[in-house]
């Protein structure tokens, strides 16, 4: 009886060679190619086309958008999580959300293996392997294009020689899509001195007046743009990111640390992910307490950068979680932004939790509950410490 | 003998009525202003004439600029400050260096007192006491404004009466310039939801065509601009403020906590502060390791809250200071930035530390550091810990 | 009509004075004293009978004891808090939940004032004033001893000369007994350099013979002791308290920062507390992930410091505590302790999720996990970026 | 020509059966042993008599214990270092400091290759693996246990058929000494609920008495014990680990995480380091501020933690040696010591730095310096912002 195998397929180049490969390793091939909100129907419906024209015994597509949003996205809206404070970790969460689904439909299925098509130079490698190690320990994982280090021309000669058929066309930038961005790489992100051009970035800037809109947050998740609420969240990004996308919003290039240590340099356009971030710290800044505010991106910090290193499954992962859930329960209120070509402005927020305004009385009353005289003994104890080192231990300490 | 008594004096209605009042309590007056870069020559000469005017014994401009940029912005830049991610603390940090200043000045003049202006409503009374109760603290502080907590009517009738004449017309945004930019408050920044006006802001946009310019940064300061070297960082600032400040660059509005709990909102516009903070980081990704990033981040998110706080003078912070400049010795490069209306881009960096870069072959040599097989072990130690977790505590700790 | 004042009363000479001044100034007195497991019932049937001889309109003891277990100590365990890793905030934490407890028996009777004996020098007043102020800002606050600022003398003379007798001896050392350890402060710890004399310890060694007990913890509280489970973790403190305290174990001189800012020295003895951290703390090694360890350290040391500082009410405590329940899922377990005169040793755990057995295998079996050749290519990789660091920055950098 | 190979040689059956197996495979050996304090000159001599024995080409002791300590312990003493508050990294800081000196003897010698004798197990095969992979990346790395993963016995065969004669017996524990502590391994240590004999750990009780001792710092360095002062603070450890290991005193069991991901459980003595550590301490509880101790803490417990993991090298480790070398410019002083038999206590310390006392005024006249109308107010402003957040969320978040 044959060896199953799921390989994650997602129509290219790489993808495409591991199921010839696959095939005459006498695997059978159950290709999957998830989806967590970057694919339209047509896309999919294509690769599923592409995959059984391959000759794959079974081929699905695991819609994984709403369950990424509930056990990965939300939490970095939580945390306002921007990895080096630049970038919203787009094809970081992803693509652990991609291994995880995977994992469960080959435990389901009962696979023997699981392949994926990454090289050897990058992240992905790195959190497919670990997750398949961590959720299925016992069913081995192939990776052909890593193991061969084969070239791209020898990828397609191969493919070529077995009759494949399919654009060989190397496209001039490598474009990843996802709902919480799409990353740009191409012959400027190899190098360290230049940017992008226009054209690199697959969203296009259409509307040039500027544009107000308001989003609306419930317990730290956008639950409605302008005068509309929607149910899933999900939909919120999506109908935004079509809004703010136009104003191409949210371009940067972003230089960080791979797991396997090397720095690497990429583009990315995330106009949604950009202004939901911004528009839910502002609310965070009205409605929190100091060091909620300072915890809370101590511990988020920390958790997109083990999240970019693939270790999303580690328990202390959810015991974070869990605090910054906790943290929202007054992270309610709409957030007023102002959209322009290539920019944006959180112009204001209005909550019934605003430790700015009082439900009690105006700003001047709330002042009632203090003295300048209250104020000045603060600061003579607040600075008691240092008043003391400084006798004690002379000037030097003071420049 | 009448008791000397040191007004930090700004030539604004709440000092001025410091004077009259303190002559009638009987101090002879020596007021001083500190320049921390905000102020121009013409500007000093005439709070220094309005100082005379209403009878100080002596007036004084402590000139201030290059030992805030040594003992201050320095470490703001190092550590890529901005409060709440927001905020370059340009009026927390000014007001600090300020009050140092003026304290010394107490010292070598051997005042029995020390006077400022603050109401009892926001930060600046906190800054100010704290420095002196710790720099001077067997010299009084003397605060009429907040004592007395006269209207603004008060103190005009107050002033008229005798005899003093100046502009009483309150301005509509009330502004504080300084080297690490500008804050604008008014009625906006009352409540939470609206933005300032265009027109509220002090600079202006004048320049409409996008403009690339080349930061040199030497060991984390900035030293050069396009061909430009100069031996005073603060050059770097300000000519940079120059060309960068026409494209209306650096504007936000920041709510955050101020020292006594409230929160209070501001506008600012800070354009040099704001590139030059983006072009540090940007080049410091590219030069430092992950953790030296990680931990620079933290220590310094900390260092900018607490002097925020008024808290310059606590010893950690030096300590701060030291671990900060010792993570500078490689951050030296150039940082090309394009500016534009309201925006900017960090577009690439050079350096000889960069890290993606290598003196002993490219990229692709590199790489034969390590093989796919290498990766495939990391990933498996890298997942060793939560692979265990699961197997002895089961799924439901994955999701 | 007279004015309802709740005092928190503890029976010695400090509250004892504010009694007959407080009826002398015109109060109605609801004198209160919460037992936060610190008192047995013949000491709080004499402090009650103390407060009607005074003359107080209404005495009422407020058992807490329960209730500070829930909502203080349980986070204190969970957290294995240990102020600067020596003191395990006994009086600290207890404070705070005496506070509240005051706060809300003084909104319950509609008192118009709450009044406590804290003198001007210590932890105390602050912890009281912060508690009221956030919990019933409408409330008055009355200090008679920090106001007034008189001697023990003059109090005892006071008292005195209104016919009160009571004992007036001033004990040796002060003594502040408590379900989580007592504090011990006399003449040594004024000073620095002497520890407190053998006789100072209220709870004096009587067991000689080294003796080994076994904890018992369920989700990270202590449930049992020996062979005996117990419904109250209260319970297993009580009980542990007794049999450790006979052996002297868990003294120690803590030197730490007071809230105001000054360096307080301060004696204490906690059997039960330290053997409990202790045994939860090593349980927990073996039960949870090495970054779970890290950031319930990261946390619990700052919550304790917040705790200290009085600030219980911040709701980032209320995350923080979300935290630590949600990391105690698998602290769950017995742990083996050898007690002995003065000392006691952790000497082993066992727990079904100790990370270090496995249900599926033995150690060995596990090991066919990995190879010598994955750790040899994680090596390489998780050293890779110190190593091109070197490679191009050079030498300098490795001492 | 043969090629060259650096061994790190200890004289025991792995590195014996190392020095057969490279010979045999061609290679010219240059067998090394560091010493960083845990040898005798008598083991020293022994250990080279067994190399050339074996055939080495040339043996060499590389005495680093001075260099260890400059470079190693004296920030793990300046970082109170105890890894989860347990261990005082003996053996994980020893290796690295080891492994740095095979590498810089193997680039002096120019040796093709460098080998150790680590198992495919435990830690140390990390540590020696990444440093000589950051240090020496051209030189290649040769771990024949690791590779041939032979059992002991098979190791004893081969080296009787190749004549060699040694002590084959395998110890009942497994010693590792060095001048930072000495760990103990053995059947106990191999589960999690046994506690090492008495007749385990190789130092034993030999004194009963409680002695009294003084410990000299200076600058965070310990310079003198009792009446003298060493040049050395190596010789003052030696000279205290005398003194107390006679109490067998710092005796405990440590669980923690190897750099692997599995617990791992030691036994260990380090009379001296324990000592030292809670000594200096205390000694900075009361020379330092609130958060020179917080952030010292943060920064130390991840240095700590990153040593043991092999990442001495990664220049973060360098940025916070030097924050920690700041913060003890006042860590001056004498701490008293009471050494018993299994334990010791801290009594007290005398400082030129120590905060409780003042050079200007006893206790009582510092405290002029506030009152109590001011820290009434200071409590008000304290609590600010918690008392807003309850007046506009209700009490549920008070609990």
């Amino acid at each position: 009886m044959m060896k199953k195998v799921v390989l994650a397929f997602s129509g290219g180049l790489d993808t495409s060679f591991c199921v010839k490969y696959l095939l005459e390793q006498g695997y059978e091939i159950y290709s999957a190619i998830v989806n967590t909100g970057g694919f339209s129907e047509a896309e999919l419906a294509e690769i599923a086309r592409r995959a059984e024209n391959l000759g794959v015994a079974h081929h699905v597509t695991l819609d994984e958008t709403d369950n990424y949003y509930q056990t990965c996205l939300k939490y970095l809206i939580f945390g306002n999580v921007l990895k080096n404070n630049t970038y919203p970790l787009s094809v970081s969460a992803e693509r652990i959300s991609q291994a995880v689904a995977i994992a469960k439909y080959a435990q389901e299925i009962d696979a023997e293996a699981v392949a994926h098509g990454s090289t050897g130079a990058g992240n992905d490698q790195v959190r497919f392997d670990m997750v398949f190690n961590i959720l299925i320990p016992n069913v081995e994982i192939i990776t052909p294009i890593r193991d061969l280090k084969l070239s791209r021309e020898e990828e397609i000669a191969y493919l070529k020689e077995r009759g494949v058929e399919m654009d060989f066309q190397k496209a001039q930038y490598s474009i990843n899509k996802g709902i919480w961005g799409t990353s740009v790489g191409g012959k400027e992100t190899l190098t360290s001195h230049q940017a992008l051009p226009e054209s690199a970035y697959p969203t296009q800037l259409t509307k040039e007046t500027p544009e107000r809109i308001t989003l609306h947050f419930k317990n730290g998740e956008p639950v409605g743009l302008n005068d509309e609420l929607f149910d899933n969240p999900v939909h919120v990004i999506q109908k935004l990111q079509e809004i703010a996308g136009a104003f191409a919003i949210g371009r940067d290039i972003h230089v960080g640390d791979t797991i396997i240590g090397i720095k690497g340099r990429v583009g990315f356009e995330a106009a949604a992910p950009m202004v939901i971030i911004k528009a839910h710290h502002a609310l965070e800044k009205h409605t929190l307490t100091k060091w909620q505010l300072y915890w809370k991106d101590s511990l988020a910090t920390w958790y997109g950068n083990w999240m970019h290193e693939g270790q999303f499954l580690d328990p202390t992962m959810r015991n974070i979680e869990t605090f910054l859930t906790d943290t929202q329960k007054t992270v309610t209120g709409k957030v007023h932004v102002l959209l322009a070509p290539y920019r944006f402005q959180v112009e204001g927020i209005e909550s019934e939790h605003d430790l700015m305004s009082s439900k009690f009385g105006s700003y001047g009353e709330m002042n009632n509950a203090w003295s300048g005289e209250d104020v000045k003994g603060f600061s003579k104890i607040f600075g008691n410490q240092t008043m003391m080192y400084r006798l004690i231990n002379g000037e030097d300490n003071a420049k």
